[in-house]
């Protein structure tokens, strides 16, 4: 019998075949109201499902650790929001039963979340996750997610809620198929952060029943439902030479004669940090250090500002995961579509170009201060330590969104008054990447965030999955301006953005010139071989070959036909 | 007595002194609900008054022509939207009187148009319009709008309706200042196209008393309320030398080593290009042709799409006022920014990162087969027709926020199916800006959107007054891109943007190598003065200055110290 094959975005690369494990979800619209006195009854009866709710998630947290740990918490968090709380006991006090107040209560702030858009607009997911939750928790149900299974099992899901994504044990889940979610979603980032092959968007994957045999392709985002033993074996056998290719390639970043490119790791957790150090120590597998150290994690979804205290002590132990090493730190990068409760609101049509990274901190200077401050004073803990080569612990900072010269020498004048030396940009928006020489004249590195800056240079929604096409950093233009902004300046450039994941972009970016790719850390190894494959000519070749392409299809076609044939076997 | 200087956004340049004529507004929330006998009568009594504000606004529309035809029939047609209606109906079966209604059906109506943003919610002005008037036609007061005076006046208006904006006088109207409004609104758009200085976001302006004399600058965005006898004198001696500085400025556009460049004129409706034509078809100040027709206004608040037909007739009208010279018409660019009635609404959290201009037609591709098809009919009645010097009449035609060459192609590929063989792009992302010699390989010019232009660059929302100072075709990285586009093709690239108005810019673009500017119509003579004073040496000159400025207010100032005093004189 033929199988079925559905086609999704491949947001991890690597293959495998394994049973399908169905994640669970409780209807929530079909579950009948439960009994009850009165309105405060109801009130009552609900309040403490949404307790337990936060409960339940709050014991998880603490079972595990890092990003997991900081997304179980977040989803307890807003299980127990007052904003929530309150709605659902109005909702009861107008007469509505538990289930009822539970269901009418998310529904209004769910309305609310996605007319904000953005970054609220994406905690939806979780919002719906605390309603399943809470009513399976007053109807007596079993606690929706992944249920328990015996031995591996590729995970199916209409969406994945963060909470069910950060628990995910990549050791028995060889792959994660949804059937919603996009390229960007919590899903996609966190199966890249763990290593786990997975396809996003897969439409039609609701179809897919527990037991059955599913093979994935995350490399072209292609899910087989019942595939033939041929495919089967073809998916194993992908998997394998994968496997072996990787495992070959080990050591610093560098091309075949010698060209290095430092291969550094995104993070945006303490424990996450420590916890990639420590997997990453062999001398055949290390990280060469932190590309872009992600900040938000202290500011977002609390009502105060963290204390210089609580930051340097997160700083320092960040720095001391990696002591001896690079780490760059990127400063707070919040908006109007990442929301922080104490600073004002600002009402955008279009948050992507509004009031975000520096722009927010200009006007909210103190903020700023403080960060510079902690991350100095965890800097000078660390090097003042007695870890092994501490003392050559490399501080660099920049900061998001920056546009023109004046924001610039804005920033390196605070940082350099905090005692920080190496102060540099993000390279997201088309002016910084054209006016690259300008921008980083009193500064000393810059570092191409290249989702945002395709967004900005093809003016299209990143999050948009229409303009998807639209949105590739194999665009010849973003190729070019990435280009611009390494010949415009003598200052090292590194990419941090997605495309330094991505082994036929590296060797592309590589040509051009830029000196680190960061990414998430599954992802080294495939950059790393694709490097040694190749010799420092033949990137600069590519990178001229895919400039030259008229379109970004064109562009990755034309690379892939000239790339060493063990490269083009594992990425096509 | 030392006069009150309150600052604004100067939106057309020049000076005036006048006595201030302030516009009433009917204060709807102090007005008392009128009798009525039930529900239904509330009902009728209010919608009654909707249907006598828009038989007003049509009488006064039928009065005039051209654009103030076109937004006064806008104003009339949302009167008497079956949403609204509805609502209002709604609101007094619901047991509110008349004057309720109607005030909060509008409300609950702007709210959503303001959560729309965009194009949707610049209508909110309109809609509080037709509250005030309906409110002030139920109670028996006065319609608001501008009052009748005598003589000369400067117009003061908390924000003015673009029904009262459409109807001023420029011969009695010397200024308008406006407390809100913003540099893109409508009374922004209309004053810059009937001649008349204009400041907006004028803190303070709702504090000026009719009677009160008021000084204008338009130049700076400075409003002087009650100038001395010597602040008087100098802003009229200004307004002199304006007048005669420019007077003296003859003829086409060039340099004054003869190299040309030609100026063009943005336009939005047919019986508006009749208009202009007859009024600048004297030798010593001619406009050479169209180089922005927009042709959104055939598409908007309406539930169908216009005919081939309509359309055909609109099109060959705006070719016959201009016969004989060059018409660049500008394809539909709509989206869910400028949302249509008839195609898909798409929620999008970036309206101006979505599926806008060709992204949209894309998606839709009758349309512009049935727009280009009329296109082509207009044109060839125009040109077999008897018309003085029909048959060299130029048709240029032209997609909005193209991005790469799939979309350039397609559009070329089509324009070329209907016989039209000038066929361009827009460019207005960095993306076509950076390739244009990619993008424009198939097709015959391009045109510089300049403002969209400099808000993708510079990731900086266009609309968003808190980023004004980002927002600035004079930033240094926004002269780069266009420099990129400029050199990197050999087919002619003009500007339609609002940089191509402003004198000083004029010339630096002209250096850059930009083949002609496009501006309201009030704007030629200024842009013309400033050629006529320097060679294109020293444009070229000019646009190295500018440059290679750090900022964008130190390009413009450096750019100001080197020009001729004489053009110094007219804009400092």
């Amino acid at each position: 019998m033929a199988s079925t094959s559905l086609s999704g975005i491949g947001v991890f690369a690597g293959s495998a075949v394994a049973p399908a494990v169905v994640v669970e979800r409780v209807d929530a619209d079909a579950v009948k109201e439960i009994e009850f006195a009165d309105a405060g009854a109801s009130r009552e009866l609900a309040t403490s499902a949404l307790t337990a709710v936060a409960e339940h998630l709050t014991k998880r947290a603490e079972a595990t650790s890092g990003h997991a740990q900081e997304v179980l918490q977040a989803t307890a968090g807003l299980a127990t929001d007052r904003g929530l709380v309150k709605a659902v006991g109005k909702k009861a006090d107008a007469g509505a039963g538990p289930v009822e107040a539970v269901r009418a209560a998310v529904a209004d702030y769910a309305a609310k979340l996605e007319k904000i858009g953005g970054y609220m607009a994406e905690r939806v997911t979780d919002l719906m996750d605390i309603r399943d939750r809470a009513v399976a928790q007053l109807a007596g149900l079993p606690q929706p997610g992944v249920p328990d299974f015996e031995g591996e099992a590729v995970i199916v899901a209409d969406d994945l809620a963060p909470a069910d994504t950060a628990t995910l044990d990549p050791a028995r889940v060889l792959a994660v198929v949804t059937e919603k979610g996009g390229p960007t979603s919590h899903t996609a980032i966190l199966c890249a952060q763990l290593g786990i092959p997975a396809v996003v968007r897969a439409s039609g994957a609701g179809e897919i029943t527990s037991g059955t045999v599913v093979g994935v392709d995350g490399e072209h985002g292609v899910v087989l439902v019942e595939p033939t033993a041929d495919e089967q074996a073809g998916l194993i056998e992908r998997a394998r030479v994968r496997a072996e290719a990787l495992a070959a390639a080990v050591g610093k970043g560098e091309t075949s004669d010698g060209h290095r490119v430092q291969l550094l790791v995104n993070l945006g957790g303490a424990e996450e940090a420590e916890k990639v150090a420590a997997a990453h120590s062999a001398e055949d597998d290390p990280i060469e250090g932190i590309g872009l150290f992600r900040t938000e994690f202290l500011y977002l979804g609390r009502s105060d500002a963290p204390s210089v205290e609580e930051q340097t002590e997160t700083y320092r132990r960040v720095l001391a995961a990696f002591a001896g090493k690079k780490v760059v730190f990127r400063t707070l990068d919040a908006g109007s579509d990442k929301p922080l409760k104490f600073t004002e609101k600002i009402e955008e049509d279009n948050p992507a170009l509004g009031v975000r990274g520096i722009r927010m901190c200009q006007r909210n200077e103190q903020l700023l201060r403080d960060q510079l401050e902690a991350i100095a004073a965890g800097y000078k803990a660390v090097v003042e330590s007695d870890l092994p080569g501490a003392a050559e612990t490399l501080l660099w900072v920049m900061a998001p969104m920056v546009a023109d010269a004046d924001e610039a020498d804005w920033f390196f004048g605070l940082a350099h008054e905090y005692g920080i030396e190496h102060a540099g940009v993000m390279i997201e928006t088309p002016a910084a990447a054209i006016r690259s020489g300008v921008v980083l004249k009193n500064g000393s590195f810059g570092s191409l965030g290249t989702n945002d800056l395709t967004q900005y240079t093809m003016a299209a929604d990143r999050l948009l999955g229409d303009l998807a096409a639209l949105n590739s950093p194999w665009q010849p233009a973003v190729l070019d301006m990435i280009s611009a902004a390494v010949s415009g300046t003598e200052n090292p450039i590194g990419v941090c953005g997605e495309a330094g994941g991505d082994p036929l972009l590296a060797l592309v970016l590589t040509g051009i010139g830029v000196k680190s790719l960061s990414m998430a850390a599954p992802k080294v190894p495939a950059v790393r071989f694709a490097l040694s494959l190749h010799t420092h000519a033949q990137c600069v070749e590519l990178a001229e070959v895919a400039r030259s392409a008229r379109t970004a299809t064109a562009a990755r076609e034309a690379v892939l036909a000239k790339v060493d044939p063990k490269l083009a076997a594992l990425v096509s």
